[in-house]
């Protein structure tokens, strides 16, 4: 960890060069697992594939200006979570995350504190997860910085996830809470030149969530593993897009209980205060990487041996996929089209 | 394909939308290989692995402005390129790509056209090389369009090649020519706006090097599987940096003899004519991917077996990896430090 006002605090990547920045990412990474064949310095990364199991493989990008905002995320914030939507991929197809690649587009203006915060956070969740960095890429940009991992895992064949396996009839559940990552990002918003601390604890647990938020890890390999769920994803971009995609992948409709929503209660005070629909507005904010799963009836109890590995996460039923072509929100006893969820464009 | 002029040539991406343009890319892509078991369109891709076979892994992006200049290079060239540079650092391992991972982050300015256009010049690679495009990720950017490609391949066990795997005694070899990129691209700004075709065949060459370049893939499995070659790279950052990055990661010296090197006929030709020097200008250039690589003298009969598989390239012994600390280039009789080769920074 590198101490702010500390001679090397302003120094620009550009003083270091190419070469001494992956030297020095190089210098602090841990010994590599044992079937980490060939580390970072290389031309390609190798690695020893775990018998038996299929790989799993994603890649995703955050891009300063459009994911997140230096105001209200720090440097190892933004490592954390570029890794950890990466992982919450791999959770939701029920694989295990095993090995990280980083490329980075760094602007001429990029401190080397900045890049040393961003490993401090990318590498503390690695070493939790037992994901290894073995390579990646370093490039100076003339836009904003982008910070792109790509995640490599395992699963086992037929414990595969996929959005497009549910069927009519399969119960939906989400795990943990919704709304908190849209509720911290909008107070930060709101509070943007303030700098306040969030008043409650609730809110301020939302405003964590923006900025780190925790990928289902034991989840989402239970699940497969245990072959509890049909459909699998992630709620990247908000629990509504979660519901099309895994409906529509699956040929299916789904019909959504509103009052079983497991809305976080940080949101529901926040959204409340500001005068805007708390549902509405848990069901459409982005950036909750919770998992959304269908589980066919007689599959069901297949759940107990799930809950035994997840520890105190919540699992909730919010509804159903359904036989008619209508993917609805049920309130208050009336259906009405559920909206769809955050955009990217 | 597109058609310049077409009521879509100028339709923005952000008119598309992230999921109008995942579906777009998804309908353009062939029927997945078996061994691709999910493709694009759900939170990552699974791929069953090859059979005894380690995965060789790598990331690499292309950033418009630091990268590519769209002057000088059509979208097609750019996706022909994102992907080339990627497979070339699998083929320096010893590997065989097979899975292509895509991340594009488009400013709001993109056409679709654009998007096409790289697409067309990805795929295209893609299908020669029987790689599949497997997932990825788009995101807008306030910043420059960057195309981001991940590879995955494999390589059998023992038979990987890595940078510090040669020894004092190794001869250095390089595969075809040298420079030809350097000066294409340095043709392409000398004409900037004058949009002359180049004078000759040979700078013609140059040009295309420098947009379209095509990576070693059969060469640089050969040299794995054959066991030929002791330590091995591609001349991404020019032949200068490969020889300071071989020796050095081998803890050894290098000395390249300057009248061996296989200087490209159209570099020479136009870096003369630039009252340049055109063996410093071939050697520090970036962008050649030809493959640098050692071979030790009781090995140098295992190259027969390579040369029947490569068709007509050609590989030039230009020095050898010695037990001096100095990493020289000989000319004219005289020994001088070699120079440091391209750098990003």
């Amino acid at each position: 960890m590198s101490t702010p006002g500390s001679a090397t605090a302003s120094r620009l990547v550009s003083e270091l060069g190419e070469r001494g920045l992956i030297e020095r990412i190089r210098q602090r990474l841990p010994p590599p697992p044992s079937d980490l064949i060939v580390g970072p310095g290389d031309d390609a990364a190798v690695i020893a594939p775990e018998r038996g199991a299929l790989e799993v493989l994603t890649t995703d990008a955050l891009v300063e200006g459009v994911h997140f905002d230096r105001r209200f995320s720090s440097p190892a914030d933004i490592g954390h979570k570029a890794l950890a939507v990466n992982v919450s991929d791999i959770a939701a197809m029920g694989g295990t995350a095993r090995i990280a690649l980083l490329s980075f587009m760094l602007p001429d203006s990029t401190t080397v504190d900045a890049v040393d915060g961003m490993l401090d956070g990318l590498l503390g969740l690695a070493a939790g997860l037992k994901v290894a960095l073995a390579g990646g890429n370093i490039t100076r940009s003339p836009g904003p910085l982008v910070i792109d991992v790509t995640v490599m895992g395992f699963a086992k064949p037929r414990k595969v996830l996929t959005r497009s396996a549910g069927s009519p009839g399969d119960l939906l559940y989400v795990s943990g809470t919704i709304g908190a990552a849209a509720a911290g990002l909008d107070w930060l918003r709101a509070n943007a030149s303030g700098r306040a601390e969030p008043p409650t604890p609730a809110l301020s647990e939302c405003v964590s969530r923006h900025r780190r938020p925790e990928p289902r890890t034991r989840l989402g390999s239970a699940l497969g593993r245990m072959r509890a769920a049909s459909a699998c994803m992630d709620l990247s971009d908000g629990l509504a897009d979660a519901v099309h995609q895994i409906a529509e992948a699956s040929g299916a409709g789904a019909r959504i209980d509103s009052a079983k929503l497991p809305l976080h209660p940080g949101a529901v005070e926040w959204f409340s205060g500001r005068d805007v629909d708390p549902v509405e507005r848990c069901i459409r904010g982005g950036d909750d990487y919770e998992l959304l799963f269908s589980v066919p009836p007689r599959r069901r109890n297949r759940l107990r041996g799930v809950f035994h590995v997840i520890g105190g996460l919540s699992l909730t039923p919010i509804g159903e996929l359904t036989g008619n072509p209508t993917i609805e929100l049920v309130r208050d006893g009336a259906a009405t089209p559920l909206p769809p969820g955050f955009s990217h464009f």
